[in-house]
């Protein structure tokens, strides 16, 4: 008989109307425990992409046989570039030409377009049927797979199609980011980086300590990263599941990154890439603004660099920095609205003078 | 000084998570005080359609300029072969070349397909804004505009990619009662004539008694009419929001009029006339299960004769209505489930053997 695998961590989430775990450790998707105990169906949808399927679907398709009579794989193409809805309506074509009813359960296996587009998926098909996260990437374990954010993105904006839908159960199984590309590997960091300075200094001086061993995939080191930003994350969800205040500072560093994503067109840089980039120039602003010491802003400069992250916006010019932050979702009647860092550890939403947002842009972009 | 306007007639919609109120009387979009204490906002979009924006939207504007200092009309195209992805995008393209914010409210000015469209659009447009239902066809204001379900057509089926997601007020000005075609009136005593068998007896024959007032458009009936219709879909809604259970009984007649709208393709009947004879044969099929005495079929084909509805299906074929109720949303593990009528004012849901299906079908649908 093996020697039983380590039992998971155990984050719990809860919402007004939800309650449900999230799962850490090693070899989780393998595991038929990891699966028990979701809403009865018979069938079960995994929705995954070309890059991921291929390596873990046919072990989660296995998993699942346990507990669904018929379980089918749905490759999505992979990446940003296709988190629309014409991807979308592959999901809802498969669900209805197999007949599938409202019991389906969908299983997301993938990074944060795979989840957002799966999660907002479920939320529709026939106004809404139980899905469960299996995210493959650092950034989707740390970050979007938590919380019940699903969206897609429109040519003007990016999530700005979606709902607030929460998985049944998130499934983060640390073995996948031994599979992780390099680059994606720095983007997941990015987010695991921004829980510190918004919600937990000490967190933050794990990580300075920690860089090396987390890009080296220490598995301590990992589970550790994933289980307190899970934590965290949790933590501000069940405080304000629906971002009417506190959950707003989890985009400490998106109204930048957010417009440099929309600038360069979806999928030119890496979610992560872009929010490093965005962190470094609200860092900036909190900075100008009088909130922050002038060293804070090299403290994560030197740990953005460290952890393989770009610190320079690309260079759009400052006008269409500008006009893309405008549309994004924290605006209101059109003032552009930041997350700030007032202490470390702690954030708060606010506007900012519009001479002072173009100096943070014109110092911290390429030249064009 | 003019007289006031009669006090319109409320009824309270309650469910898990919201409380909102129907107003139902006459001249109730012209009236500023119709539109107060709605969520504040400097933005209001009025969604309508080719056909009522003319007729209303100059109206509700000027009354809405009271509330808020932006107040746009967009137009989709009318009709329920437009309840697509395309026009819902139209809505977002829309909001989002106006930088509206998460605080622009959406008003559905029109019938059911405004209603659906509108009330999705506002459930993932930044993943929720607030929006208030103004049906101006007698089948919104007795159905569709009242508990949150929301959604558009799939080629596959019908309102098979939607929300839950609850209006904050559902406004019913019976004056534009008033202006609706002939068939667009018949379509909508479908639906009320529903509420009958489903909940409450003495409702059907009071229909009975004051079809020809209704038909003829008598303010005092359709008024009687709307308001006992609200009041009946409230309380199912209060109880079961999500369609768990009870709320079910409300698709009585449904089952078998997608399959004739879809069928058909979208737009050829009115939903109400699909509903119509969707409803004969499910009174058909409750007696030839035992359920009800003979008797009942006739007073049911009689009274939606007299309404100016539909009463023979058209000649899809029995293979192609069967197929066709299969991915009907009631539908479990492929097998077809049925509003029934148990007793007059009680439905429940069940599934029933092919071959009676067929007879009901043999008998109800034109020969090809």
């Amino acid at each position: 008989m093996p020697l039983p695998a380590q039992s998971p961590r155990t984050v719990s989430v809860s919402t007004t109307d939800a309650q449900y775990d999230i799962l850490i450790g090693s070899g989780l998707i393998a595991e038929a425990s990891s699966w028990s105990g979701l809403p009865s169906a018979a069938c079960a949808l995994i929705v995954s992409n070309t890059t991921v399927a291929p390596l873990y679907a046919p072990v989660l398709r296995e998993a699942l046989a346990a507990h669904f009579a018929d379980v089918s794989v749905l490759e999505l193409p992979d990446g940003e570039a296709y988190k629309t809805w014409d991807s979308l309506n592959l999901v809802f074509d498969h669900l209805l030409s197999a007949h599938s009813d409202r019991r389906t359960v969908l299983f997301a296996l993938g990074g944060g377009v795979v989840g957002d587009m799966t999660g907002f998926a479920a939320a529709c098909y026939m106004r809404g049927v139980p899905f469960v996260q299996v995210p493959t990437t650092l950034l989707a374990q740390v970050d979007s797979s938590v919380g019940g954010k699903t969206a897609i993105n429109h040519p003007r904006g990016k999530n700005m199609i979606g709902a607030f839908y929460q998985p049944r159960r998130v499934i983060c199984d640390l073995d996948t980011l031994q599979t992780l590309p390099e680059r994606e590997l720095s983007a997941g960091l990015a987010e695991v980086i921004k829980y510190g300075p918004i919600a937990d200094a000490a967190f933050l001086a794990w990580i300075e300590d920690h860089v090396d061993a987390l890009r080296s995939r220490d598995p301590d080191a990992l589970s550790h990263a994933v289980q307190r930003s899970c934590e965290i994350k949790a933590w501000v969800v069940g405080q304000d599941e629906r971002e009417t205040g506190l959950r707003a500072i989890l985009n400490f560093g998106h109204t930048f990154g957010h417009a440099i994503e929309a600038g360069l067109g979806y999928g030119q840089w890496l979610h992560g890439e872009a929010v490093a980039c965005g962190m470094l120039m609200a860092s900036d602003l909190s900075v100008r603004l009088g909130l922050m010491p002038e060293p804070f802003v090299d403290r994560m400069e030197t740990l953005l660099r460290r952890a393989g992250l770009p610190t320079t916006g690309p260079a759009l010019g400052t006008e269409r920095y500008l006009d893309l932050m405008r549309v994004d979702k924290k605006a209101v009647a059109g003032e552009i609205r930041f997350v700030v860092i007032e202490a470390l550890g702690r954030a708060a939403v606010r506007s900012a003078p519009d001479d002072v947002v173009v100096e943070v842009l014109e110092r911290r972009t390429a030249v064009a």
